[in-house]
């Protein structure tokens, strides 16, 4: 077969040879002479021009040529009269696929809002923002594998169906083959979840975390790229009840090298969009510039897509504890005239205005904040000697902050002493005997390791510059919305 | 920081630096003169040696360097005076991370059933089966990464949590937020799935087929690569409950492409683990030598590993129609002398033996089926047009047989034509409402368009030569077991 794509057509070095392209008509525009054909097929954001002689073709085959129809047309390739594209095929054959009614087909030529678009997901790969978009994270995708590999990583699946809730990362879907009409009950009553599938509670997972670990503590460095869940009720344009999530996980990696890691990564991944997906970032730059210019100057992104994405890849990370950062906060001009809306104080959880702030206005480059206090993170962060230096006990914590968006990373140096561990699980209520298997890996052959988890989809959201999280993942899963 | 993994230190060209090693002890060897401690880091399936004079160590350190614990060695890399390494390092400082009491830690150096080792998965990627079988796991996945993106085709992903049990491909998981032990009831006394999450009954994905679809019909070439699921009470050596699929989709690709890129692909991401885990095959063909041994012929694998593999890599494969192949099974020795297990007729699904005699023993290499009789497949497969040579309706499904194992990839030009689909779809008994986005994709520029599905388990089971699928995913769910 010789199927060759829109992005190869549009590359041709030579013309006067015969060709085929096959895809789908973005617009249809006619003059006296000729009729301009359009056609993408969605391995770029461009499209190919076809020229097609109104008498050559019988109107019965051009009324059929609408936006939407899938065509193939065959012909010569030629240099291009017009401005915007080198070559065009001059059309010796056209043959309609599938027409798409002008009256029927959701998706004219005209500008769709993105809700409109998120109730025909089916269709809105067909535009090209979403098309930009898929290619970018198919881009971001592959980066984040060829990087890990490359350095010596091995991809573990950890399981997506857990018996655990060790993270208490938030509520979580239960899976379940009980009928709930009439579940089986115990003597006493209660559900009898023997009966279940796996014979007992299972859940979706929140994160690959702790299994992740398992891996590092046998092959060194591992990752982890799956799907994870939360049940949050959470309409907002930052959460999905679906996402996927990187989280990588190394044996003998002390903070330090989790932060070198950490800006390695993300840096690299990034430029690796830059590097194969100039055109679709330029469309979305021009696309997110478009969108902004009628909101007012303190709503708008802080500087154009290209430029924020040069910000993350040019600079070297700026790295302070968060005791140093509230310092900052403290003596901004912001907090003194009461412009940030929450409260700055060693303790708090920040919130993105304060990350922004440490981004954009104070360093002028991302920062990674270490050393938080070990009451607002997970239990099983290495716990801080303790030290004059912060006002109370820290973990070894760290979260890179980006402009835009505040944190992306979040990781820390892993808790391996057994003992310290165990009281830490007992103190925030979680039952030892859950995570047996967990514990046990500080008991036989523990190690120093580290780790940090990335969302993807905001991964996607900071490299498109798009404005909701449902609009970078192909079928978005939210409250009382799971269609398609 | 100077973390070098082992592999690296294994490969080393010069001798005489200092270098630290990190790592599980193996092993500890005494003689006279010296202590010999093997060291595996996971980033081989080799050990490095570390060679110790007993007088310049403390007892105490000796004393916790046993099977499992965590070690870091300095010294000097020296060339080897043993055989079987080209290198060792000479041992001038010891440290123990965490050790690992050797009447606690279950993995000491002896030979442990599967069945132990699945019940500590904690620990078993520290063996050596298992840490080979998740590098060439890892390997496996990073080469269907690159094929794919090497060949133009982009990562979609596909939801995990599904509103549609289109593919009516077995019992699935019911995903739920709803309390079991009080649901909310319509006033009709039946469950009331729109308090639930998502406003609607949900499961667990049993394909992501149907949304791969939409998105070869916008991007043309797309693959999935996620978790699926079946709530299927399988208690056998080739069902998980929660397995990867790879799933491709083509627009304007027909049988015969979609049947070379099959072949192309799986050719190539075996060859790719022929090339990067040369060790671990090596291992691991050493090791179902060892494990068949005992066996009789008849249950003997084919042929041992790295042929097998060859096998795979080197032929074309045979392309039959599923009419011919059942015409060469009628007429096959096997049949004639009542050796099948399973009747031979047309309109039969093909048994493993079947599919394995027409590979190993008829034509010698790999083989794919073609154009199905139409009722033992899918809905959404394109109906062939009548002919003579069937003696019913069939459908250009494709299924690619191996050795050993007999199908290991399922595929079909699908059903491009609405009227027709639709028709099939209500024969079926799938309710059109349910699935109007995947209809209408053939009412709005429909193509012809093609794929296939290839379980990611079955592949790693095959290019192992693993004997139990529980065995090739760190952490598998099965009936009754979703432990770690």
């Amino acid at each position: 077969m010789s199927l060759i794509p829109v992005k190869t057509i549009l590359a041709s070095e030579t013309t006067g040879h015969s060709i085929t392209v096959k895809g789908w008509v973005r617009t249809k525009r006619e003059s006296k002479n000729a009729i301009f054909i359009a056609i993408n097929d969605g391995s770029t954001i461009h499209n190919l021009q076809a020229v097609a002689e109104p008498g050559q073709f019988s109107e019965e085959t051009l009324r059929l040529v609408t936006t939407g129809a899938c065509v193939a047309i065959s012909g010569t390739l030629v240099e291009s009269q017009g401005s915007g594209q080198k070559v065009e095929v001059k059309a010796t054959d056209i043959h309609v696929y599938g027409p798409a009614d002008p009256d029927q087909y959701p998706l004219q030529p005209k500008k769709h809002s993105m809700e409109f678009l998120r109730e025909i997901a089916h269709l809105r790969p067909r535009t090209n923002t979403f098309s930009a978009v898929l290619r970018i994270r198919h881009a971001l995708a592959f980066a984040v594998h060829k990087y890990f590999n490359d350095n010596g990583f091995f991809y573990l699946h950890t399981p997506i169906i857990t018996a655990s809730d060790a993270e208490g990362a938030g509520e979580m879907f239960r899976v379940t083959t009980l009928d709930l009409d009439k579940p089986p009950r115990t003597e006493e009553g209660t559900i009898d979840y023997k009966q279940d599938f796996f014979g007992r509670e299972t859940n979706l997972t929140v994160s690959g975390q702790l299994e992740g670990e398992l891996g590092a503590l046998a092959l060194s460095k591992i990752y982890t790229f799956g799907p994870t869940f939360r049940a949050e009720n959470s309409n907002t344009t930052r959460h999905l009840a679906e996402f996927w999530m990187i989280e990588p996980e190394m044996a003998f990696y002390e903070l330090e090298d989790n932060m070198n890691l950490a800006e390695d990564f993300v840096k690299s991944v990034i430029g690796y969009a830059l590097e194969h997906c100039a055109d679709d970032l330029k469309f979305l730059e021009n696309r997110l510039i478009d969108e902004e210019k009628n909101k007012p100057q303190a709503e708008r992104s802080p500087m154009p897509l290209l430029e924020k994405l040069g910000f993350v890849v040019n600079n070297d990370f700026e790295r302070i504890t968060y005791t140093q950062a509230i310092d900052i906060l403290l003596q901004s001009k912001p907090h003194k005239e009461k412009k940030f809306q929450y409260p700055v104080g060693w303790g708090i959880d920040l919130q993105s205005e304060h990350e922004r702030f440490l981004v954009e206005k104070h360093f002028k480059k991302p920062v990674i904040l270490t050393n938080y206090p070990r009451e607002i993170k997970s239990f099983y962060m290495k716990q801080d000697d303790p030290s004059d230096a912060a006002p109370g006990p820290t973990v070894r914590a760290m979260d890179v902050l980006f402009p835009g968006i505040g944190e992306i990373i979040g990781g820390s140096q892993r808790e391996e002493n057994y003992e310290k561990l165990l009281a830490r699980v007992q103190e925030v209520g979680i039952d030892p005997a859950n995570i047996w298997w967990f514990l046990e890996t500080r008991q036989f052959g523990s190690a120093p390791h580290s780790g940090f988890g990335l969302g993807f989809e905001r991964l996607v959201l900071f490299v498109t510059g798009m404005g909701n999280i449902r609009d970078v993942i192909p079928f978005p899963r939210t409250p009382k919305s799971a269609e398609f």
